[in-house]
């Protein structure tokens, strides 16, 4: 009885500490102006979250680009983020449609089999959804 | 005992086969290649999920004439992922205010009284949600 | 034994009234036909769910004059929506960032520390969303 209400009130005690917060961003533009967006809104959530955000970036159709080392405008904030936790994964459907292998990309970028499928699949998991685009 | 065992692991075993993915697209812009996106991700989902897509596609608003036959250029496309098991259902509300009857649309295409709200509720129920857009 | 049954009874009966359904609105752009949207969006659900709906819209970004008194266009409905319990809610960081102040917002506007943390809480609690956007 002891050792149960122990545990219970550590749990307690860290909780705020312990909750993930897990989101995933579809990122599907070529505008680049929602590409610089989705960078501010991961800035910003990082404040409110710097030791408890899981965070993913589904990058497919014609956003394509955002994570091509020769077009990308963000490849600095890209690497960053990719050092903080931010994971930037490319749609392996999207890339064989435009020709671009692996090579191409960031050296930081993940590959997923579907973009959407991963964007649906997160959301199975309990995952918070953001849309980019403005 | 012993049965209860058994029919634990053939859910194990056919887990994969009935997990349905339940899948509501917002689809309310005029942007025709938003459109022809939305058909693309459709396709590459199916290829994912063959067998246990459960999807719909609610338009509504600026998108509505997407379901409409005199004006939406992917009839031909709508028609087939009818037959494979997509739903397509336009908005009544936006219907009335543009003022199309039913005999106006594809005859696939299904009716929901509000798009917004039927987005809403299947969301409610668990399903995953994609915004259309680019 | 007949208590229980009675009071799953009045639960089934009151079903309809009691579902509240939580919504949150996410309006990030500077395109004024997606603020009007949004505006038609909120009134179609209304009519849906009148007693039931609890709704907040989350304007960050280049949204965010929506709720500068100088500069929306909207200010009637916004007022309006707000009497019949409709929240709505600027975002801190974008405040800061384009130098408005509380008092330069509607006065029926709330203020959240940061918008997209706020979309993303909302649907750690299991409320719907919606992203504006045509």
């Amino acid at each position: 009885m002891f050792a149960t209400n122990l545990c219970f009130s550590q749990k307690q005690i860290t909780g705020d500490q312990v909750k993930i917060h897990n989101v995933v961003i579809q990122l599907n533009t070529a505008d680049t102006a929602s590409w610089s967006s989705v960078i501010g809104n991961i800035k910003n959530i990082q404040k409110v979250w710097p030791n408890n955000l899981n965070m993913e970036v589904v990058v497919h159709g014609k956003a394509i680009e955002f994570l091509v080392k020769e077009k990308t405008y963000f490849a600095n904030d890209i690497q960053m983020l990719s050092l903080q936790g931010i994971k930037f994964n490319a749609c392996e459907n999207t890339m064989r449609k435009h020709s671009i292998n692996a090579d191409m990309l960031l050296k930081v970028a993940g590959i997923v089999p579907s973009g959407v499928a991963e964007v649906i699949m997160k959301q199975e998991q309990g995952w918070s959804y953001l849309k980019s685009g403005l």
